[in-house]
């Protein structure tokens, strides 16, 4: 569709004579004034990469500034996040609605959307929170990812689009960014194309005070195409990124820049990198360029060719409209996109559910989440995931799942390879791409691997799936490298992220469901890896583990011991309650799936559920730290104070002290 | 020091016309045996990389078996961790003492040695705990590190030894792994080198499934030297090992290999990978390498000719023993490898402190924490650290430090460049590796990057010290990306962690103490990156933040009120302390620098300070998980239940209602 690229002006065409100079040093200025006025931020990075980003805007982005949301549209992430005035202003210049003259003038301050790193949801035309290094390069790849699958799966007339990326030196030291190019070489996303801004200099000083890296070399050997170029020289930028366009591998461009380009003395400077440059400098700046504006006002002149770039993509996206129209794809086009579930994206679960109450079936708790994504998979079909590299033991495939590869791109079945941050990452480009689901599978021990991408997704508020297997010392013999402790509690920790701990079958489906549902954020699946009994005996209307927490067996009489449980402990608690019945105690036992869902229900339930006034024990093969909320100062809870080791799940169990017997003497000794 | 390289005879020469083929068949057969037995574990790896771990520890490998902790051996690291049962096989052959032949029977079992992954501190010989993967790779960078620095330190007569490493395609897929070859390629660690095991083999099937790296081109892009060779021609690997000793940079060396060779039907199969392979399969295996001997025997032959290779480096250990006695060094290097303080580290901390006291300097913690490195720097040459490219915020430089380069190593200040998971890792490897103190800054949000790391120090229990600044909302413009508020509790939640967060700058002092006082474990430092007053305005003989929480200002009566904080917080309890007093209400502030160390008091102390029965109200500007242990039930936190914003500190302070008017409000509330 190269002939829906956008057809503009050379500099020597435009209006007034403007050149593509002067539209860079707009970009400076307000960079300047931006940063200035805050007191706080960072002007080198925009200011040096100024050139680059007005001949992408100006003649190779596809976009249209009246609307952000133009599903077609070229994605430009800014992974150089903290460079974040490079972005506003150019939303400003081309005229996007939200970026006015006060929000820039509003840069980092509370309540205004020029956050001081780009964060999603804030700004139109922010496609992604970046600032966290590496992140947004590795977004990139699942925005690239789902590019190609969405035009496998409904065509090239709706779907063909780049994704433009400006990293730093930071970006590609940070290891995530190996897992990204190396997944985007393999995938040979050739849309995908990143702008390196090579100005040789990190905070601390010269890069090579830390980084002797070939990056070129580096990103070659990825299976990237490459190609270095002056910065700063509009016309090779434009050849460069023609080149780029070409190529039918991920490109990347290093862009020899200079730091805080056009500052008056300290052009070239670290000193550029992290603070207002302050008046005198920036007076004299100012004088440089030639430039006599007040800060935040425009030359009418430069003002007008900025605005005119905003509108160029109006055409293509209106002809992309008409054959949207046009299309027998338009209404499942259109419900992807806007995140909604099919209507009957639940029956086949519900179906699965009702069967279950009768075959109760003791299984892993990974294989009830495998039950869950059989019944899940057909049903949905902007589902797409996949496990990083540990498949059979995730339980993640889909029998007769088609493999995502070059080149056609329409299996949803994704080998991640062994790169938890990379697939967590890409994950987060997918979901703000839009038109995909994706789920990713590991170890939970490693969701430490991945956890800077979970909490950005927290923070955007989008939907991810985590499948976490091997959740506890249940997994045995691997040791304490493998079995999760702190996990639970760690993962708990971040706000906006729903955490599951799913007992049974019904349980794992309900939580799958709940975790699709959960359009604000994402959702990570904690999921046993040794077999365990079914807990839900009888049928239930309700998602009962959407609630959070609910009452799985009633007392025999007036409750004397409440006793809290999750997963794989939930049999536990059972049998502990039976022996305690048996002797007479009147002993209920709560099910808590999910910590966050039960504080979203109302005071009446929790109080119900909490059960004040019965002694209280929880039971988790994990860390304590979280289950005060339930058990109080006074209750007791059986789990771990320490790291696992490794043996049989059984006898870790037995060792650690995590039986019923102990759950029985806990509430005892408190009766 | 390549003469002290171990002479050995070859294969030829060795007694009973032992072949090395034979020798690594004796491995391969433990390894068949031990997973079987334990019918579980990783015999694919171990089979697979017998022949190059039979060269490299028969003709390379300086050790001494009788002497596992022999300072100047050199350290082999199992990165590939799964495939334990190769390092307890080579151990065991060797004579390694702990490695019985019923450790190695007992493999995975409960109480063993034999760890399911290589765990430090279990068995000797096992110098780092590896399996989650990349990290014994980048472990090495820092155990090579070390080298070169006690080497110019206290000379190459007493530190002269090579780090050699097997790993996977795991460990070179995880992005870890590019920060770690990056720093050594910067480093130009030219006796490291790692042994590829190019097997083309991952847990879902082929590597080419979800990657295309070319390894090579990608080390060599890093600085390394890099050559291929065939993994099972003995000949070939000598040479390539010989090659590799001679490099000026850290070199690669890709040993192409069959994953479980002389596995009889599945060799060259994945599914050798992580499974027993069974007892047809292990007799047929046995019967094609003409091996008659029952589970975990050895021909005599075969186990004299590797008794052998244990006792080879004998000589040269002997050699530098005497090196040692006739050293000036000698008794600074035994301290110092011993991990013993010097006895007068904390002199200058004191006498700092004594002066605190007076002038009550109003500063950021970070800034006093960069005060107490000033004290300890000169008074503990041992520490030895940097910052990921953040010097300037974190505070980890002390003036006039020379910079850690090649080719003179002696500077003590490491630019670690912005790679937190491989300073973390490599810290490890430093730690490890003894002689040094390893301790590296970067900011708290970015924990999360360097988190699996974190987690396996505390694992090991090894000394390595995070400076994490820019510990709340406190750090204003920078936004929520930037903005801590889970990481208190997540990194809380790590057993055997402790977590530091000083609220001025004695406690900052003290717990920079506490923190190179605990030697089985690491220690993060939490400090803010704005200024705040100075509280702890007595003398005091003990060090106070080494009780993890005290009563930092008594109530003027019987308390009806206790207030809980930390760091920037407790000025905001003082100041509300101070309202309730006004009006008569009888209130104690408690400082809480450390949870983990409170819980190792005794109980009454305990409940001294916890004030059952009063009023509890914990301040601390992060999310409420952990502090119901303080402040029960019903006591009231104020603190963060969602994420951040960008905008000055004092506004989200304000905005967030984390203030003392707050924690006032809260109490009376409860009174």
């Amino acid at each position: 569709m190269t002939d829906e690229r956008i057809p503009v002006s050379d500099a020597k065409t435009a209006p007034h004579k403007v050149t593509s100079k002067q539209m860079a040093d707009a970009i400076r200025v307000l960079a300047m004034d931006g940063v200035e006025k805050a007191n706080s931020g960072h002007p080198g990075m925009p200011m040096g990469m100024a050139d680059v980003a007005t001949v992408l805007f100006s003649k190779y982005l596809k976009f249209d500034a009246s609307r952000p949301d133009w599903a077609d549209r070229d994605r430009f992430i800014l992974s150089a996040g903290h460079g974040s005035m490079l972005i506003y202003a150019l939303l400003h210049l081309t005229g996007y609605k939200a970026a006015t003259r006060e929000e820039l003038s509003n840069f980092r301050q509370w309540g205004s959307k020029t956050a001081g790193h780009p964060e999603y949801g804030h700004m139109p035309g922010v496609e992604t929170t970046t600032g966290p290094l590496g992140q947004g390069l590795s977004n990139a790849v699942g925005f690239a990812m789902a590019e190609r699958h969405l035009a496998s799966r409904f065509g090239d007339d709706l779907v063909d689009h780049r994704t433009w990326v400006i990293a730093g030196d930071g970006c590609l030291m940070e290891g995530i960014s190996q897992e990204a190019i190396a997944l985007a070489g393999r995938y040979q996303l050739n849309k995908l194309t990143v702008l390196w801004d090579d100005n040789a200099i990190t905070i601390d000083g010269a890069v090579s005070l830390s980084d002797a890296t070939d990056q070129l070399a580096r990103f070659k050997a990825a299976g990237w195409a490459v190609k270095a170029v002056d910065g700063h020289d509009t016309s090779a930028i434009k050849k460069a990124l023609a080149w780029a366009t070409k190529q039918s591998k991920p490109s990347l461009v290093a862009c020899k820049t200079k730091i805080g380009k056009g500052a008056a003395t300290l052009e070239g400077s670290h000193k550029t990198h992290g603070a207002a440059l302050g008046a005198a400098e920036i007076a004299a700046s100012r004088l440089g360029m030639g430039w006599e504006h007040e800060p935040f006002d425009l030359p009418e002149a430069i003002e007008k060719a900025w605005k005119k770039v905003g509108k160029q993509g109006a055409k293509a996206r209106k002809a992309w409209e008409a054959r949207l129209a046009d299309s027998a794809h338009a209404d499942e086009f259109t419900r992807a996109m806007a995140g909604d579930l099919p209507a009957a994206a639940f029956e086949p679960l519900k179906a699965a559910i009702a069967q279950l109450v009768e075959t109760k079936p003791a299984q892993a708790t990974r294989q009830a989440s495998g039950a869950a994504l059989d019944q899940l998979f057909g049903a949905i079909p902007e589902m797409i995931g996949g496990s990083a590299d540990l498949t059979g033991s995730n339980n993640t495939l889909v029998k007769g799942t088609r493999t995502y590869d070059a080149p056609d791109y329409e299996g949803r079945y994704v080998n991640w390879g062994i790169r938890e941050h990379g697939m967590a990452a890409a994950m987060n480009g997918m979901a703000l791409h839009g038109g995909v689901i994706p789920y990713g599978g590991t170890f939970m021990v490693f969701s430490d691997y991945s956890r800077p991408s979970i909490r950005l997704a927290a923070l955007m508020g989008i939907r991810v799936v985590h499948v976490l297997t091997h959740d506890s010392i249940g997994l045995g013999e691997d040791g304490p490298t493998h079995q999760p402790v702190e996990h639970l509690a760690a993962l708990r920790a971040i706000p906006n992220l729903l955490v599951f701990r799913p007992a049974d079958t019904i349980e794992a489906m309900e939580c799958w469901q709940a975790a699709l549902q959960n359009r604000t954020g994402p959702s990570a699946l904690a999921l046993s890896r040794q077999k365990t009994a079914a807990v839900r005996l009888s049928a239930s209307d309700t998602n009962l583990s959407a609630k959070g927490a609910y009452e799985l067996k009633a007392a025999s009489g007036e409750a004397k011991v409440t006793l809290f449980a999750t997963g794989t402990e939930v049999p536990l608690a059972l049998k502990a309650a039976e022996t305690l019945e048996a002797e007479g105690t009147p002993t209920r036992v709560v099910s808590v799936p999910c910590f966050e869902l039960f504080e979203q229900q109302d005071a009446a339930y929790q109080a119900s559920i909490i059960g004040r006034g019965t002694v209280r024990v929880a039971v988790e093969a994990a860390v304590k730290q979280g289950w005060e909320r339930f058990i109080g100062e006074d209750g007791a809870f059986v789990g771990m104070s320490s790291f696992g080791a490794s043996a049989p799940a059984e006898v870790l169990y037995r060792e650690f002290g995590i039986t019923a017997d102990a759950v029985v003497a806990a509430a005892k000794a408190r009766l």
